[in-house]
């Protein structure tokens, strides 16, 4: 019974240097989110199927993975498994075919434990979450089927301070992993909401937004051939055209927005959003536009929208915003938040282009002790249980092997910098052979000396 | 529509404590295996569910999680949509329903890894791989259907100086987390093989060996029962009796073993292995256990079972073992290996139960700056960035609390062992009150001395 292996389209297996390298991420990113004072949390990867379905849209439904009942051909399940297999193939759930699903996002996994835990938890709850989602999207290059996100929220507040700290996160994670070409836009769904008010049409807030959200991917006149197309007369597409073609400095703009409809109540609340965070990231790479909208309907104050540093062409590495109402799907109303996630995988291939990865990241084992025989390799086990006890990585060469070059082939292909060799004349004088195998220096020393060339690095 | 939200039976979410508990584990391990040349690989939660099928016998294929195709009531998978149900319900697979699975262990996903990339390995490959698995079992006390596994295994190598590596990597663990009463039970499999040899029933090996294995939950008497009731003879379960009272020093006990079975060569080739992990383990907590069997078949040598601290009637916290043939299964014969686990949620347990955990993991905002108005705070927010530059993680409270009680109290229930307060006279001298909250102690400083109090502790 011999298969030829293979793992599920849109899948990875992460080998270590892939492990180190993303590690390497999101421990930066975590070290950030703490000295904000956010706190780990992970949930289950599968959820009650009832939690995760109609919260992401009638196509977010179709790509969550649903896990089959275990047991469905035990006699006393099989009626009720064949009645919920006829509700599935009607495109409807059934709890005796599936109870469970896999995870889809954090953000209602989150919602659900806050639901669940509200009377226990203290507020303003600051949490962070880094595990992996799944959903059944068409894989291609750079989407996953299974992939981690990383995200923070503060809920029970609505102090901006916390909208200005986000900013500040994102900004020194960026700088941290080298990426100072990063650029946060900044936008408030107010002013969006205040440009819907000025067109006289609050209600096509919607269609605007969807549309004004294209302009990075079409033109201008294909974005006012779709308003068109939505009902929007040519005065109100005149307006649109004149707020998304505010340009220059942040300042510019603001004053710019102010003439066009600062005089509308929730532009004049948005600007204010705008203004708290500029006012606390000078000098950082914050740039208001007003033509940031963001899918995610739930958003009513200040959006980012983080991108990679242009000379790579891979976009955005990150967003979020300010919500009203985190938990009322889940029968809890009344806790606002604001949020932002990073997106791993790009922010890796980013940090891959630009060579930002440290160069040692990739050695775990310093030194590899070479097989002489078995004296040889018994005494040298008894240094290489020092160096552990040090804190030093190291391995012993698996076999007595004659062919010397194998052995250094070996540490060579494992990335190992150093070789220790004791043979018989050194193991007599209690000293040993270090071969610095980047720069081929090898030199004799005692075994005292050997620790502390090891420990004293 | 809104629900009640609750999460899956035998799932868990894990708070901030858990969550630091638990990584604290973790990172414990994950370091000594670093010390010993140990890389980390992490694979997908999913399978192909070939793969995974028929590799833990007919009660683990129905424990595994199988993933619903999605795309079912599509019309054009329909037809076979419905053949596909019908087969799962004569409890056979089908591809039609259901092409993916979750993982159920490490070691299968590690094998299928290996098979798949034998050729680009470096052997021997040494590799840890911590992450979820997911099993259907009835849940209970102490037993999830998501929980994590902590392995390691070394691949494409027969030398005995791997196992002895491991029982090591288990001393140093258990020994980093205090839990110094811990015991190591070790065995060869080829021992038990010459006892079956021994009783002339090499065919009753299994029989034999799953009947000694309850000794430590039912009598000797009962075991000789079940022995009869596999049709041993009474000759053949006086030598069983034999075997498993031998007793005493490990020394006494292979002195015993030798005299009773000690000239049949599989014998003599365990008490070799024995001896030679005997001899690297001096002093430490290893125990020579001839009773010890080990469910898994696969095993050909050395078997491990690590106990808990005989205060905390928790049983076993980790095993493992030799054997022959990793990835014969997936159409790469010929790569032994041993590997052992650690029992994660146990650890965790024994940690508990013995207070073994460090008093302050919990501690992660060190300062919570209290807000006593808006320039105030706006005061206060440019002293935080300069703590957090210098690493201390500091958080301001959300909004102005004229009952500054409120205040305290936050600080307290989230655990924040400092509190900086500055009003609008601390602000003019440009001093602040620093608070120890468990001690009550409150002085004046000025900033800098502020500054240099939290990065010189």
């Amino acid at each position: 019974m011999s298969t030829k292996p293979s793992i599920p389209q849109g899948t990875r297996d992460f080998s270590a240097d892939v492990v180190r390298k993303r590690n390497y991420i999101l421990t930066t990113i975590k070290s950030v989110f703490e000295l904000y004072g956010f706190q780990p949390l992970e949930t289950p990867a599968m959820e009650n199927i009832e939690t995760l379905m109609g919260k992401y849209g009638e196509e977010g439904d179709k790509l969550i993975f649903k896990i089959l009942n275990n047991g469905l051909n035990d006699p006393k399940n099989i009626d009720k498994a064949k009645a919920g297999f006829a509700k599935v193939l009607e495109g409807k759930n059934s709890a005796a075919l599936t109870e469970r699903a896999l995870k889809y996002d954090l953000t209602i996994p989150f919602a659900r434990y806050v639901a669940m835990n509200h009377n226990q938890l203290t507020f303003p709850f600051r949490r962070y979450q880094v595990q992996p989602v799944w959903r059944a999207d068409r894989p291609q290059k750079g989407r996953y089927r299974e992939f981690t996100q990383c995200d923070a929220d503060v809920v029970g507040s609505y102090s901006l301070m916390n909208d200005v700290e986000f900013a500040l996160i994102y900004d020194e994670v960026f700088n941290k992993l080298g990426l100072t070409g990063y650029e946060l836009r900044i936008n408030s769904r107010k002013i969006l909401s205040a440009l819907a008010q000025a067109c006289n049409a609050p209600e096509l807030l919607v269609a605007i937004t969807t549309a004004i959200d294209k302009l990075d991917k079409i033109s201008l006149d294909k974005v006012k051939e779709e308003l068109e197309s939505k009902g929007l007369t040519a005065g109100q597409i005149a307006i649109i055209e004149n707020y998304v073609t505010i340009n220059g400095t942040n300042e510019e703009k603001i004053n710019q927005l102010n003439v066009l409809i600062g005089h509308i109540e929730d532009a004049a609340k948005g600007i204010e959003e705008i203004n708290m965070i500029l006012e606390h990231t000078k000098g950082k790479n914050v740039t208001v536009d007003f033509t940031l909208a963001r899918g995610l309907n739930y958003y009513t104050g200040i959006i980012y929208e983080a991108k990679a540093p242009a000379e790579v062409s891979i976009g955005s590495i990150g967003g979020g915003g300010r919500y009203d109402d985190l938990t009322g799907l889940f029968g809890v109303p009344g806790i606002p938040g604001v949020g932002i996630s990073f997106g791993v995988d790009r922010i890796y291939d980013v940090l891959e282009a630009l060579q930002l990865f440290p160069a040692n990241l990739n050695i775990s084992t310093k030194v590899l002790f070479f097989n002489m025989g078995e004296a040889e390799s018994r005494y040298a086990f008894g240094i290489m249980q020092q160096l552990r006890s040090a804190g030093i990585a190291c391995e012993l060469y698996h076999k007595t092997e004659t062919k010397i070059g194998r052995q250094f082939n070996f540490a060579e292909k494992k990335n190992i910098p150093y070789a220790v060799i004791i043979g018989s004349e050194e193991m007599k004088q209690q000293a040993c052979q270090v071969k610095d195998l980047a720069t081929g220096k090898q030199e004799t020393m005692d075994i005292d000396s050997l620790i502390h060339f090891f420990t004293h690095q």
